[in-house]
């Protein structure tokens, strides 16, 4: 487990910091497989491959449940074949360490 | 519940025939709040809302449950305060009566 997956969210608040492009590259390379992507918000983006639909569900409701307990919550897009997690921070349109400190949890979870 | 509730998905095979825009415009008012989407290939979405994190969780299941039943599977798009679900036929590239049926039983989930 990484120092990412290992932290917890704090409580972000509407002037909580973004977090700045050169904190995200260093950042992104402690989140194996994530991708920054920017459709007018800064996001972080990654796909789940699974070969079985259960899988998918299972998977969908365990990052849901971590998202809930951190009380932040990503877009989950579960389909056939693969769950795509979606992480940014709402309240400052943008990323947040707390963004980075899901998707390594994400990570973990993918791992189990 | 409706004729297209009632209903069950066939099996969708590669060559099976595809909505005509006729029989869409005569169906979609059979489904209500859905919405035609067309983004290259012709869906049906619908959003539907939700004032707990955990009324989505359970939402969500339950349609990937009645998916998996029919064996046919939309993009479920699981998010704060609304799940958004997308039907289409990845087969025909289209929408198939299937996906008319799959939404009927989307609102009647989402009413029990």
């Amino acid at each position: 487990m990484n120092d990412l997956a290992a932290s917890s969210c704090e409580a972000c608040r509407i002037d909580a910091p973004m977090v700045s492009d050169d904190e995200a590259s260093v950042l992104i390379k402690e989140i194996e497989g994530w991708h920054l992507i920017n459709d007018g918000v800064k996001k972080l983006k990654k796909e789940f491959n699974f070969s079985s639909y259960s899988d998918s569900k299972d998977f969908t409701n365990k990052v849901a449940d971590m998202a809930d307990q951190e009380d932040h919550h990503p877009q989950i897009i579960l389909e056939w074949g693969k769950v795509t997690v979606i992480w940014w921070s709402h309240k400052i349109k943008g990323l947040h360490k707390n963004d980075f400190i899901c998707a390594a949890k994400t990570n973990n979870i993918s791992k189990n």
